[in-house]
């Protein structure tokens, strides 16, 4: 596989983004990242996802890949090799792959709801504070959704360990809160503190920064 | 796999109900229906899908599986003998689910979307044509969106071959024409054709009394 060309068009400030980049961290894929600038389209990006033109698109070859699930599946059917990202039983996969669409339909778009200081910010806390309740009971007995090791729905749920939390610090809002979710919050320490994770997520300051102007506007 | 029990909960009306269906028929598995009551949820429902509450769930031996794509992938992963219903290589596995989850969140909200006689049905229509416009291109060259045979794609469209066509007869909407589209109603009229879709999928007059009553509500 010497020959092979990588490449991740991606932006820092995305956990769907991250995504991508974590999973091929955890597969020791060697890769290029092309960092596009939010406030501009690039022609690569509307070359290679003009169906979304969102972010992220893997190039694997030349070949483009786009929505950061079936990137993640297609990282983990390529390079089989590596340590795996989905389980290897098709019940465990389907488990997997339903909290991954749990986190990405329901939990993000509650945590977006919550950033307006609106009528509809209470009922969006509520919302969200079940599907946190619903993941904190998908937790127990386990260190990582993924069991022992971080799988699919911890690399898709890097959104509520680091995005979350500083969103929650910058409205004033206290809920994932170790006596609320301890469990949740276990998770996020043991997931922050993991090696890839770490070299891979931005600095908490740098997304406190980048999330405060993005709640001005 | 002779002691295996196989049922789902599922609603004739719904075409992620039917998506199960199919797949499970293009695989010859045997398997029980149970035909959910709409304006009531069973308490088999509640107790297998307590996050969503929603049709279909698949019960493999006890153990159910909920969301329609789930249930595919799982279905193609769990009797791998049959035909495939998700291509080999990983590539064309991305694509394929690249194009499922189009129809799910781009396709479907469109399509309910028109049916409202409100300001926003004529945007609607818009995008719901350039949604048309893409899947068009997509078909280019192929019989099915699968190839040759009905996939993952074709399964998870059975939304535009059948629901779609009844909801714009009866909102007097000309839009999936043989001028506008000749290579996707080429598609529905082949894949209406096929022995599997036919003997599953509800007849278009039950679908056109449901549909009506839907609208009026």
């Amino acid at each position: 596989m010497g020959d092979e060309e990588v490449k991740l068009l991606g932006v820092w400030a995305s956990p769907f983004s991250k995504r991508a980049e974590i999973a091929l961290k955890i597969k020791g894929i060697s890769y290029e990242h092309i960092d596009e600038d939010l406030s501009k389209k690039s022609s690569e990006l509307l070359r290679y996802n003009p169906i979304h033109k969102k972010l992220p698109v893997l190039l694997h070859n030349g070949k483009p890949i786009c929505e950061s699930l079936v990137i993640l599946e297609y990282i983990d059917e390529t390079w089989e090799s590596g340590p795996s990202i989905l389980p290897k039983d098709p019940f465990s996969r389907a488990m997997a792959r339903f909290w991954a669409k749990f986190i990405d339909d329901k939990c993000i778009a509650a945590m977006w709801s919550i950033r307006k200081r609106s009528e509809g910010q209470e009922k969006a806390i509520e919302e969200l504070t079940e599907h946190l309740k619903t993941l904190e009971n998908e937790l127990k007995g386990k260190k990582f959704f993924g069991g022992d090791e971080i799988g699919l729905v911890d690399i898709t749920a890097n959104v509520i360990a680091l995005w979350l939390g500083v969103l929650l610090e910058l409205l004033g809002i206290e809920l994932l809160t170790k006596e609320k979710f301890p469990r949740l919050c276990e998770w996020v320490d043991d997931y922050l503190d993991n090696s890839v994770i770490k070299e891979t997520l931005p600095a908490r300051k740098k997304i406190k920064e980048y999330l405060s102007n993005v709640l001005r506007t």
